[in-house]
């Protein structure tokens, strides 16, 4: 008999998750109700704001419950329907859980179009990474053609694609990253025009090198120092869209003050955080044209994909805060 | 025979601006060019803007070179014209500088109208800190009804009629302020709905207090410790519109830093600094508000008037730094 393998909180992490903070077990398969539909997951997406849905607080989503199934983006295929948008074998994208079967009303589920992009893609670039990227920089941003666009964890699933949509609508766009393979990649692989390699340089001084006319949007995924720095080049009415702070997400220690913020006022800045659901309503305009510009062959995604299915949840998504994932991160079921 | 006494920047001030880092001199009246007209001073506005006028470095607006003439607000009658649509006689509000008589070719100045309210009060209440307060509480704040919104340095020329804006837009106004009489002035004569004495009170807890419905607008003049515990109780999608950092002006050493930067993203706030020469262009319709509501008796409004001519400029001008004024400071020539 068929079972679902599901991954439900067990505990509060501190600091980095660990494989004590979830109970695994072999589930009865769950059967859709009244207008829901019931997806075999394929391939889960792990993304840095989890680590805040297991915390407890106040923050942008409600806290994942204890003994709750841990929330997380899948890809998968419908096979039992009882909607009437969705029919068995539709390749579609959601907040389907980590687990091997969800259920869910097709409340901020997108059908993932294969003929464009395979179905790791959707939980990949495609994703909510290409969404965050998308709305973060052109609407919270307002990256226009000829300003300067500095991205923070740049050769991340979100960064990546951000610098990419900004060579796309004609910026020049700068990446910082850590090492020289992630800047050799963004720079020669994704075409940004100047990478910023964190661990082997002076931030400042490379921001002055690489961004001669200063910055205009700066697309922030990381906070602290190196925030501070961009913040002190920041042109008269710059953008600061703050996407995340992945260096806080499992800190301890409160957060590192910001110094600059002198800037704000004398450049006039917009200093502004979002998060990608709150452009739900546009999700599917957006989607199409990442889609299309990938089959132009001008968004280049990279995923990196790990097997070992439901269990491998917890060490899989810690790879994302020690750095050892190299493309946006997918968990195989 | 007549002479024009005026203040020239001597040096580069240090902390509070000193007597000698000005020099005083009686030089020729001066004649206006073509196109032009002339200004006999009578009332100089003194706004905690000019610390940064005199700063070196890269700012807002231009520095005051050393030699120059004092950048200041004045309010003053037209005494000679070659300006087709300035007369001899006209009321006049513009950056004449501190001096007996300034010159303008009319770019940036406003006609005081004195049947409205006297020719002080067109540097005072409905000069800089009535367009200040409202372009940065409607158009960089976004309040709107219903809204509770929190300005610090309440009792000030900017934030007293910030409070009494949000009070004719129907929000609920909650103002910061040092010592018990400010805090009674703001309540009791200006109709602010509470006060925070934060010379004697803790912030955080009194925020909460009178706060209970959470921030959705912060119209920030102080910044360091005081911004931090505004940001720590916004609502999602909170506005801080940044007018300026008072406590950091005469600073000389690094200003505090910002630690709550993380309510930025999980709250999505808007956090845009702003100067109110960014809306030169709709002074006009924002003066003839502002006098209207003074007309109508909605909008309070009290100057500090000061004696002492061109001379008493520096003296006067660092009461602002050492709260040594009630109302908004003016000069009187």
């Amino acid at each position: 008999m068929t079972t679902n393998r599901v991954a439900r909180l067990a505990q509060r992490p501190v600091g980095l998750v660990k494989r004590e903070d979830f109970a695994f077990a072999d589930e009865a398969v769950p059967e859709p109700g009244d207008g829901e539909f019931r997806v075999k997951t394929a391939f889960i997406s792990l993304d840095p704001a989890m680590r805040g849905w297991v915390a407890e607080g106040r923050s942008y989503v409600k806290p994942v419950g204890i003994g709750d199934i841990m929330r997380a983006y899948a890809a998968g295929i419908v096979d039992a329907s009882n909607h009437p948008h969705y029919r068995e074998g539709d390749a579609v994208v959601g907040l389907f859980g980590v687990n091997e079967y969800g259920i869910s009303d097709g409340k901020g589920v997108v059908k993932a179009d294969t003929s464009i992009a395979p179905l790791e893609a959707w939980v990949g670039g495609l994703g909510m990474p290409g969404v965050t990227a998308y709305f973060g920089l052109l609407d919270v941003g307002e990256a226009k053609e000829g300003d300067t666009v500095v991205v923070s964890a740049a050769s991340g699933a979100v960064g990546s694609i951000v610098g990419q949509i900004a060579k796309i609508k004609g910026c020049r766009a700068v990446g910082i990253a850590g090492g020289p393979e992630k800047c050799a990649y963004i720079v020669d692989e994704l075409g940004f025009d100047a990478a910023i390699d964190y661990k082997n340089e002076d931030v400042r001084e490379a921001i002055k090198r690489t961004c001669p006319d200063g910055i205009d949007v700066n697309f922030e995924n990381v906070g602290g120092d190196i925030m501070d720095a961009v913040l002190g080049r920041m042109n008269t009415f710059g953008r600061v869209a703050i996407c995340g702070m992945i260096s806080l997400y499992n800190a301890t220690e409160p957060p590192g003050p910001l110094a600059n913020l002198r800037s704000i006022l004398v450049n006039r800045l917009k200093v502004q955080g979002f998060i990608v659901f709150d452009f739900a309503a546009k999700y599917g305009d957006a989607l199409k044209q990442l889609g299309t510009w990938h089959a132009e062959g001008k968004l280049k995604l990279r995923q990196d994909v790990r097997e070992g299915g439901i269990d491998a949840f917890p060490d899989v998504l810690n790879l994302l805060y020690t750095s050892g994932n190299f493309g946006k991160l997918v968990l195989k079921v």
